[in-house]
């Protein structure tokens, strides 16, 4: 078995902020702070994400009681630039990670395993994204009058960061690292069809591994499918025979897609971030879900591979939240 | 004390290949491959990158009689790219790192931590770099004409990996991971000097930590500082009254500067990778060297945020590695 077994580490505090699109959105009451400029006052949209990642990790900060010892964080934009500039007054020693749009979950397994080995005992996990900063990088300069398909997503403006601790209600009790999987697609305006399939084998393996029926979760969440990646995963999950999956994905609960104007829905780094540590902290904290498993997902193209023409590479990363009985 | 410390990871098999200049420099009996062609027979340099790490990993993985766990790895192309390609197709679980120049020895804190909290027991750390990948990236288009000051520093072309394993000859004893230091420099073809007072920091703070005089190590290596840093390293530890540390740095030794046109060292993820895992892992096992203090230095910059006129951020992660009595 190759995926990882925790007995000692727990999500304590989390910090969400996000941008103004975000801030309409269904779940714009569990956000910390709504933000109604895109730029945040900053100079240019670099910063402004940085402020955004920044603020979330002195949102955790503000509110631990405890030292912390490690920041775990990564980001879309090229050699993580933004969590470095976001973290570089912080004086806390800090690990870059890389997931793409998988980077929370991926940033939350590593600092979980430097809690389970003993050597931290507070690490805060954290991620970013930015509409502006995402389009200007990857799909700059567009066509002359040049529209999106409807399998576009929207990147996520938000910046999330978590405490993970020794102690807590909400226990991380496995994980499951994912294989890079091979879309043979390579359309950059469809990244949740090519993202889908690797959703799948990691939460196939994850339930094989722990010989779990898929509905030992109150809630299987996907990171930034898209809508169409959310019909392949349920396409593939029926094919499987993992019939009880309560399956969702966070790109389709951070936006209206009906009525706002983000094509087939959330994507970005902060998009799990955000929708995991605003709202399904809350419905955790709550009881009203017990356990359940976030999947984060991530193409891990770049715009040169794109322009050669590679396919489009993907990821995606499992970990696993269950409620603590008192 | 916020350094690690691992009580059951070793460092087991390492493979190392490089590229032609590498191949002529003064450690080139210590590389397991050399390539002539920089293309190493591929259609554009990221391939000859993704091919180099991807041997790198064969080649580790073909010494190894266990089965492997996972890898952890990253590179300096946007988006972690280069190590995408090359791991696709390997069907192993992969986490990505992304720490510039210092990848190498922030791979290996991650693995070691993952073997001690028993999550895994044989994980595969690697990085690569790329003359022509970077170059490309960070510093194409050039002026016409332009030429370099002897600041520059010249990316080694290399792929690395090795087997870290619960157990080996070579102990992973402790490690530090930096934080992030704002050099307040913003020149990108003097980063040696950026990260000088990085690599000083962590250093610093590792002795601190422990306790330890600077000369407990017998060798103190930084990965890729460049004559420049070099000497602000050696100079910041006479002024804080490290006398007694020997240190030297991988970008130094890989190339012979006074005749091989490389300016001021050798940079690059590959860097303190070849260097360490191929020359120091052969004094280690020949108990030539016993104790060991890798600094993996990097620059967190991105091409924006040179354009941006932002000032360059730096990273140093240390890991120690010691000879086995037995």
């Amino acid at each position: 078995m190759k995926s990882f077994i925790f007995n000692n580490v727990f999500l304590k505090n989390a910090y969400t902020c996000v941008g103004p699109v975000e801030g309409k959105g269904p779940l714009k009451n569990y956000f910390n702070k709504i933000y109604d400029d895109l730029y945040l006052g900053q100079k240019c949209w670099e910063d402004a994400e940085s402020k955004l990642l920044k603020e979330a990790i002195l949102g955790v900060i503000n509110k631990s009681d405890e030292e912390i010892d490690l920041i775990v964080s990564g980001d879309l934009i090229n050699q993580n630039a933004v969590s470095s500039y976001a973290i570089k007054d912080l004086n806390i020693p800090y690990i870059g990670a890389f997931g793409a749009c998988s980077t929370m979950i991926l940033s939350m397994i590593i600092g979980a395993n430097i809690i389970e080995s003993k050597n931290a005992k507070n690490v805060i996990c954290a991620t970013s994204s930015h509409n502006c900063t995402s389009e200007r990088q990857f799909r700059n300069p567009t066509e002359y009058g040049g529209g999106k398909p409807k399998t576009a997503t929207f990147t996520v403006t938000g910046g999330v960061a978590c405490q993970l601790s020794e102690k807590g209600l909400i226990k991380i009790t496995r994980a499951t690292v994912g294989k890079i999987f091979d879309s043979t697609l390579n359309n950059p305006l469809d990244m949740g069809s090519a993202m889908a399939p690797a959703a799948c084998e990691t939460l196939l393996e994850h339930l094989r591994d722990f010989n779990l029926e898929s509905n030992y979760y109150d809630l299987i969440l996907t990171g930034d499918l898209s809508d169409m990646g959310f019909k392949i995963v349920k396409d593939i999950l029926t094919e499987q025979k993992v019939f009880n999956a309560n399956y969702y994905d966070a790109g389709l609960m951070v936006y209206d897609i009906k009525s706002q104007k983000v094509f087939s829905g959330g994507s970005g780094c902060a998009c799990i971030g955000v929708v995991s540590m605003g709202y399904i902290k809350f419905l955790l904290e709550n009881k009203k879900l017990k356990r359940v498993l976030l999947i984060g997902t991530g193409a891990l193209m770049n715009q040169m591979s794109v322009n050669q023409k590679k396919t489009i590479t993907s990821i995606a990363h499992a970990i696993a939240l269950e409620g603590v009985e008192i």
